[in-house]
């Protein structure tokens, strides 16, 4: 079955789902999944697919070329009013639209409003259970990209230095994810030296790294369109006491984590037990978010991991397993893999030194 | 006058204006604008500016360390009960509500509606006229982001050689931005050999670099949370006669648009001028997009530069002036600058030779 055809069986209360992208950077992932483009901006574009299953790209000129390499058939427009009456002729005679209602603009669903009398239905919940569950394409796209991350990491301890900045390592690990093969970041990268690191989503700064401190690096290579996040803390010099016990609770917290995820099992269990074993240490009320997200074309996207998630794990997920422990005015630790659900557990995709590590 | 007021100052018939992020990438750079923040993610986070020029901060513990850096009033929320009703709090009483709605998710628009009984108003076009004249402190950043691109431009000759492909290229070119200063890339570096050129959104490929083909390179650094764009093309050994004529074309287009672009002039007549020049010479017709858009902290905003633009150029606007020639089999060819609006005219806030180059 093709993706189109995937998403609309989980959508049979719509007569069409209309995919669209406004400007850059509100450009729906959803697009290039059932478009099955790895290329072009497509801003203003739309993908339209029908009940029986067709998909219908309408785009502008300046992407042509690069639609008719992706599934679907191509409507060119030159002006406005040519766009209008393609996509008024697509949606002729709907009843209900679905629309990716996290994804769409305001603006874009008012224009759908205006073009068409349909009902408009958010059914981005049923897309994203779909594309939640990975094929083996996509599995194949997401190995890669995690062993380019893995391969940095392993790294790490030989990058730093007393004095190298948060800004200029963080510069080393997005070049050296290019170097082994990596079409880009899928997020900006976290270094995060000493107190720094108690806030989980620091942006690099001129922070030099100094005796004593904890350096967080949480990053991930593109391969492809796909994403990959891992998170590794070290410790530069010997860390105070505090520390040293956070990382191992850390660490005994993504295991108890990661033994809960298996195809069936709630997504909460994950977190709930990650979260009792942090819980019942002195660091209570440090695990300050969410076990772990959703990996694929988006960095963050379905399935939820946090203590009141109500999905289902299911076999061909990926998602993150990242328990993290923060202590403002000290340092924080966090520990992250990037795993596969698979019928007998979880397969950790990305792979690295889990030790305490000091350097 | 700070940024809140003026965001509200031109929004005098709203109560509030509300700006919304949803997950990543769905979040708002006017988000980061009115807070004057420099870090942080703030996915599911609102900033909310009243009548009265005050802002407020509405985000989750996750981010409250970031969130205190910045202006505004933060309240922190733990549950979404909690998250609803701080929101319905600030909006009380609100009649009106102006919302970006080519940012704000389809979503977030109808949770406003459920928690406030005001009339939605899309105030996007209203933000974009005050973000699009940047202020010192903006062009200071941007001056910065453009002098790291011009300085890689200046490279691309010396990186070239016989079979590097594209994807090669587009990481030497992402390395280098790093190794110069830049926080990041503004978009994915277009780096297109051949006929691949002929594309304006190619994205890189394992396409060897050959003779005669030409080398079109389009990025840009950001320097904090700001934007610069530039395409610089060059002829691999000697190019088929047809591209040497339109490199020539395309660089007297860009000139003709520029001398048009000045404090009050209509943004269209840059367009039509450079346009003018293409379509009068044997490219007519292959000049297939706009001649450009603003940059700031995305790279494409207010004011579009086409030929049907309604806008007008002012002191401050930081615009593309991008011309190019797509002849499909054969290459494209396309050169662009970022350019300052000043009272005395355009001035280029990139820097490369622009003479016709032959490695």
């Amino acid at each position: 079955m093709n993706r189109a055809d995937r998403i609309i069986g989980n959508c049979t209360d719509t007569d069409a789902v209309v995919i669209t992208n406004g400007s850059s950077p509100f450009l729906d992932p959803i697009f290039w999944y059932v478009t099955e483009q790895t290329s072009g901006t497509f801003e203003g574009s739309f993908a339209i697919i029908s009940k029986d299953g067709s998909l219908d790209v309408v785009t502008g000129r300046l992407e042509e070329t690069t639609a008719r390499k992706g599934k679907g058939d191509v409507h060119v427009y030159e002006t406005r009013d040519e766009r209008d009456s393609v996509i008024a002729g697509l949606l002729k005679g709907c009843g209900r639209i679905g629309i990716s209602g996290r994804a769409i603009s305001y603006n874009a669903s008012e224009y759908i409003r205006r073009i068409s009398s349909a009902e408009l239905v958010d059914v981005s919940p049923r897309i994203a259970e779909v594309t939640a569950v990975k094929d083996e394409d996509e599995i194949s796209e997401m190995r890669k990209a995690c062993a380019i991350s893995s391969k940095v990491a392993s790294e790490i301890p030989g990058l730093l230095y007393e004095g190298i900045t948060e800004k200029e390592a963080a510069l080393l690990i997005d070049s050296r994810m290019r170097d082994h093969g990596g079409s880009g970041n899928a997020f900006e990268t976290i270094a995060a030296f000493g107190p720094h690191s108690a806030e989980p989503h620091h942006r690099p700064t001129d922070r030099e790294l100094r005796k004593g401190d904890a350096a967080l690096f949480d990053f991930g290579s593109k391969y492809g369109m796909y994403c990959s996040d891992l998170t590794r803390t070290v410790f530069f010099g010997e860390p105070d006491g505090v520390l040293r016990r956070a990382y191992n609770i850390v660490l005994r917290a993504q295991e108890a984590g990661i033994r809960k995820m298996t195809d069936g099992a709630p997504a909460k269990e994950a977190d709930i037990s990650a979260r009792g074993v942090i819980d019942g240490s002195e660091f209570k009320g440090r695990f300050i978010h969410s076990f772990g997200h959703g990996i694929g074309m988006n960095i963050h996207e379905e399935p939820s991991v946090y203590d009141r998630s109500e999905g289902i794990l299911r076999s061909g997920m990926v998602v993150s397993a990242e328990p993290g422990i923060y202590v403002p005015g000290v340092g924080g630790i966090r520990i992250e893999d990037t795993v596969l659900i698979t019928k007998d557990g979880a397969e950790r995709m990305t792979c690295f030194d889990k030790d305490l590590t000091v350097i």
